[in-house]
């Protein structure tokens, strides 16, 4: 079985990293980073880089595919069509799974991937998401068919388990997450739209996605 | 203000990623992963590198210094002395917090910061953590004096946005767990030893700390 995290620049690091370390453990799978080019790709905020050990050319049959998202400035660049979409289109046909975090569920709309189905994203851009002829949900964890699309940055790591479950069964699900002590404690309950203060929730819905990060 | 996310061969990503995605929006702050040498390096599982864009000689100062756990097998041979603990040693004299996930807090044992103090580790390793004369604790994270510890893999995430509030206060905390959805829904209740099923515990109590994942 094998797994393939994408990679392209601008990409937010936890959105590839909490699939990664959730689905990664699966029974006799391999998993590839995967980009255009092999090599370092930056991520949104500039300053890290990991490493695509494949190019697009080199995997095309994965089984597993997760797409990261970033923020609307690298994405936008992808919507209109170009390697990443044509190597997500080809790679989905031969699929079990393809799965998205954050505002990586527009590039799969956006790919034609979606179309018809039920799916979510990052919270300020669930509208966008509906463009693409896809039924958008708040919800932070959502399957229709072999689509499995995650809300924003930290879902994946509740989108990670739930489907190494359902591939692996529970107990398998349930190791991997008593080894990463996945026993969350925020010391805040500000995760969501319906939970935040409002006026911050105000702040982002007329300012938008920030680019990297509130501080900037 | 600079934050330095320690990287050395076979460190756990989620580990690294959780705090740099949490603490890296602080107003004010550039992140810079540091290593041994400059240059890629690799983490437990193998399939994944993360670039080190400094080497410990060139990050002298480090405001915020952050230690990623790994598995057993990657910490122990630092654990005896050598460039990771004295780099330590060395960036923990002008520190104002100096942090580790998981099994990280083993290296600042091991450097003789923790001495005397309160701290936590994986579960796993809390035993090995008391021997070097710190107290342990369960909790998900732990500050006492200046050092920061959290508990395993996924509990740097906790500690950063703690950490972020206690430095750039509420808000901002808030609206970093805000961007990245933080709403935590595991699909299991799994992620502590006092949680998952008893068995499952007694297993890895008895094996240890796999060298890398349940699948291995």
């Amino acid at each position: 079985m094998q797994i393939a995290v994408v990679l392209y620049p601008g990409f937010t690091a936890l959105d590839a990293i909490g699939p990664y370390e959730t689905l990664g453990p699966l029974p006799g799978a391999e998993t590839v980073f995967v980009a255009e080019q092999a090599g370092p790709v930056r991520n949104d905020r500039g300053n890290l880089a990991l490493v695509a050990e494949k190019s697009f050319a080199e995997v095309t049959r994965p089984d597993i595919v997760i797409v990261p998202g970033a923020p609307p400035v690298a994405v936008e660049p992808h919507l209109g069509g170009g390697p990443l979409l044509d190597w997500l289109r080809t790679a989905d046909v031969a699929t079990t799974w393809t799965t998205s975090v954050c505002t990586g569920s527009l590039m799969l709309g956006a790919a034609g991937l979606l179309k018809g189905r039920r799916a979510t994203s990052h919270w300020l851009s669930l509208d966008h998401l509906a463009s693409f002829g896809v039924t958008p949900t708040g919800d932070r964890v959502v399957f229709d068919h072999k689509y499995v699309t995650a809300a924003g940055v930290s879902s994946g790591i509740d989108m990670g388990l739930t489907l190494a479950g359902m591939i692996a069964g529970d107990r398998h699900a349930q190791a991997v997450q008593l080894l990463i002590e996945y026993d969350p404690q925020p010391p805040y309950d500000a995760g969501s739209p319906d939970k935040a203060p409002a006026d911050l929730v105000e702040h982002f819905r007329t300012q938008g996605l920030p680019s990297s990060s509130p501080a900037r």
